[in-house]
C-alpha cells in the first residue's frame, strides 16, 4: 500500500506521515517512511537543485522535469522495491505536489504535467491525504523552521493561496484516492481525523 | 542558425565545434559557442549528476529525464535568447545525444525518448555534424584526457561501438540534417571537411 500526504508548505505533513507510519509500525505493518523530492540517494541530490536558491531560478517546465526524474529515480530505487516486499510506503508529497505546483500553480501547465506523469511515473498512491490549513499559518511555520530550503516560500502569500485552491481541487479530480484533512488543532486531533479516513 | 556537433566520447566533437565558430567569427558572424549537457548556469548543475559517478547511478529512464531538463533550461536561458538575437549557436551536443546514448545504446527506449523531445524541447539543429572515429580511439583519447567526467566512458568499449552504431544510423533518420564526417587526420583536415559540407 503506498500512501501520500500532501498540501501547502508548512502544513504539518511531514509530522502526520511519521505518525502515521508510527501508529502503523505499532499495529505490526512494516513500513518505509520517505519524501519528495528525494527518498533516495540520487532523488536527495536532486532535491537540492529544487529546494534551495532563487525563487526562479528554473522555469515551471524545468522544474517539472527534474521533480520527475527524482520521483523516477525515487520511485525505482525505494517504492517498488518496498511495495514489491509487501511493506507499506508511507510518503510526504508525491505526484499530486507537481500537478499543483507546476501544473496549476505557476502557468497553466497542468496538460504538460499529466503527460509527462503518464509516460514516465504512470502510478498513484492507494490513499492521499490532504492537510489543510490558512497559507498564513503555514507560512508563519515555514519561516519559523529556517534553513536553507526556502525556495517556494520564498514565492509569497498569494503564492501558497494559489497552491491550497489547486491542493483542494485535487479532491474533485481524484475522489477515490484523495482524502481532504481538516489541519488545525493539534498534532494528535489531526493524527485521529486521518486515522478515521484510512 | 543552430548547428550541432555529435558522435562518440573523444571523437573530436569539441575540438571541431570550436574551430568552426572561430572560423565563423572571422568572417564577421556573431556566434555563440555551447554544450551539452550545461550551457546555461542550471543546466551545468545539472550536467555534474549526470556525467560523473558510476554508470549505473541513474536508469535510462532518469538520465534521460535529467538530460531533458538541462537541455530545456539550455534552450530557454541560452540558444533562444541567441537565436532571437540573430547570433549563430554552435552546440556540442544536443538532442541527437539522447536519442543515441539513451534511445539506442541503454535499453530500447528510443520511443519513450522521442516523445519526450516532442513534449518538451521540440526543436532541431539546422545543420547537425556525427564525428566518425574508431570507438577504441575515441575511449583511449577519453582516458588521456582524464578528469572526473568519465561516467560514460567507465561504461566500456562494447558500449561505444553501441554509440558509434547509433550515430552513424541518424544520418538515415535525418538525412537532410546529419552529415557524416570522417574524423580521422589532423585537426585542420577534420575542419576543411566540415566546412566543405555546411
Amino acid at each position: 500500500m503506498l500512501i501520500s500526504f500532501e498540501g501547502i508548505d508548512g502544513c504539518g505533513k511531514s509530522t502526520q506521515a511519521r505518525l502515521l507510519a508510527d501508529a502503523l509500525r505499532a499495529e505490526g505493518r512494516d513500513v518505509v517512511l520517505t519524501r519528495e523530492p528525494g527518498g533516495s540517494p540520487g532523488a536527495e541530490e536532486i532535491r537540492r537543485l529544487l529546494v534551495e536558491g532563487a525563487g526562479e531560478r528554473w522555469s515551471p517546465e524545468t522544474e517539472c522535469l527534474l521533480f520527475t526524474a527524482a520521483r523516477r529515480d525515487h520511485l525505482e530505487r525505494t517504492i517498488r522495491p518496498a511495495l514489491a516486499a509487501g511493506r507499506t510506503v508511507v510518503t510526504d508529497r508525491f505526484a499530486d505536489s507537481t500537478r499543483v505546483y507546476q501544473g496549476a500553480a505557476r502557468g497553466d501547465l497542468r496538460a504538460m504535467v499529466d503527460r509527462l506523469h503518464d509516460l514516465m511515473i504512470g502510478i498513484e498512491p492507494d490513499r492521499t491525504f490532504v492537510l489543510q490549513i490558512e497559507p498564513a499559518t503555514g507560512l508563519a511555520r515555514g519561516a519559523a523552521r529556517g534553513g536553507a530550503e526556502d525556495r517556494f516560500e520564498s514565492l509569497g502569500l498569494s503564492f501558497q493561496e494559489r497552491l491550497a485552491t489547486g491542493f483542494r481541487a485535487l479532491a474533485g479530480d481524484y475522489p477515490d484516492r484523495v482524502r481532504l484533512i481538516d489541519g488545525s488543532g493539534g498534532q494528535a486531533e489531526v493524527a485521529a481525523r486521518i486515522r478515521a479516513a484510512l
